[in-house]
């Protein structure tokens, strides 16, 4: 954040998925301190669903690369007046240097932002709950690392597990199966981890929806908090 | 909508108010046919919260049009590639004609939409929850008119809890006092109305919420099935 000033115009790039950026403006918006309309953060929002998939490049089978879109889509919104961008979608963090490196604003960064949380709360090791994409790519553990925090990850058979959840259930409009999501989470706290990182936005809607309690750390709405107070505003009523 | 071809990128003037936006943006994404992210459709929103409210300008309670604000958000979202405008708040539509007047692409109409809906159902007689704003100007009304639907009113002090609904409670962030709802509901259904319009994007909350039936015909639902379509995407499970 700029010292001692805020952003006017956080510029999101969303449809990563769209039903993640829906709830990442549904939280801002609920957790906003406001008595009337105008008390609320101004923001614009592409949501571009068509993206092509992060995960699929990532893992190398798909040769549709989705950076050159977030670049257009930042851009899009940086003509447009946004002074920051805020992207509420982890796998896509993954392309989080070269989109930075193309652009004139600053871009929060949601994983930076969601381990700066655990470290701040003491935490010493994280399970990260997230897509193929970005455990394989390893993204969240490269911040873990720089913060001394050690991260652990679901075996190959439980990562699948989470695979459906995102992508068979909550990508096509369906309720998370979780007796699947049970079973990898007990096998990460079995691990002695602090907390599990929903670590891909799909899973926060997991967290809403499966009443999930107190030892998940939601990167979701870390974002939103963090996009709340970014703009000058107050933030309530998260379980942060 | 253009002959034989669809809109490309729909800009959604938002944030009038916020949580209605939130919802519209989630209607959009619920009800629309999708497997995966890519099959939803694209668009831009851009939340201007800080809008001046609409109904204190159009009763004379403020000087603060919020018409420039409008163009000027309008124009943003042109600028940025939108090749329609769409506007989840019926009392903006006040301005219709005048923003209409300014730029160069389209405004679906919530209004028109709601009542042609209507029409297509047959109904003959409907009466209109909206703000005062929306109720003063007689907006409704003279769509009502034009395609030969008689619009029915609550009475001053029926109004004045409507009044209370949207602006001390939703706006608040509070749920709807549902037994002043019930109470104005229930004077209009003794008119003899077909069918209540929820002529204020507020109170489709309530609908939500408030589990609200069939009897009422939800303007934002009218407004997202249209834009669904208007897009060259397929909508799905709409009360409609």
């Amino acid at each position: 954040m700029k010292a001692n000033s805020y952003y006017r115009l956080p510029g999101i790039i969303g449809g990563l998925g769209p039903m993640a950026s829906v709830y990442f403006y549904e939280m801002i918006t609920e957790h906003t301190l406001a008595k009337c309309d105008q008390d609320h953060i101004d923001l614009l929002l592409t949501s571009r669903a068509t993206t092509p998939d992060r995960t699929a490049y990532i893992l190398g089978q798909s040769d549709e690369n989705p950076l050159p879109v977030m670049i257009s889509e930042a851009r899009r919104l940086i003509s447009a007046g946004a002074d920051v961008i805020v992207i509420p979608c982890n796998t896509a963090h993954y392309f989080y240097d070269g989109l930075c490196e193309a652009i004139s604003v600053p871009v929060i960064n949601i994983m930076v932002e969601t381990v700066k949380y655990c470290v701040g709360k003491g935490m010493k090791k994280v399970g990260i709950l997230a897509t193929e994409g970005t455990v394989r790519s390893r993204t969240y553990e490269r911040v873990c690392n720089e913060y001394g925090v050690e991260a652990a990850y679901p075996c190959d058979a439980s990562q699948k597990l989470i695979n459906e959840i995102i992508y068979g259930d909550i990508k096509q409009g369906r309720p998370a199966d979780m007796e699947k999501f049970g079973r990898v989470a007990y096998e990460l706290r079995e691990q002695s981890c602090d907390t599990l990182i929903l670590g891909c936005t799909e899973l926060s809607l997991v967290k809403r929806n499966g009443h999930l309690g107190r030892f998940y750390t939601d990167s979701l709405e870390v974002l939103a908090d963090v996009t709340i107070r970014s703009c000058g505003k107050t933030s309530i009523g998260f379980d942060l």
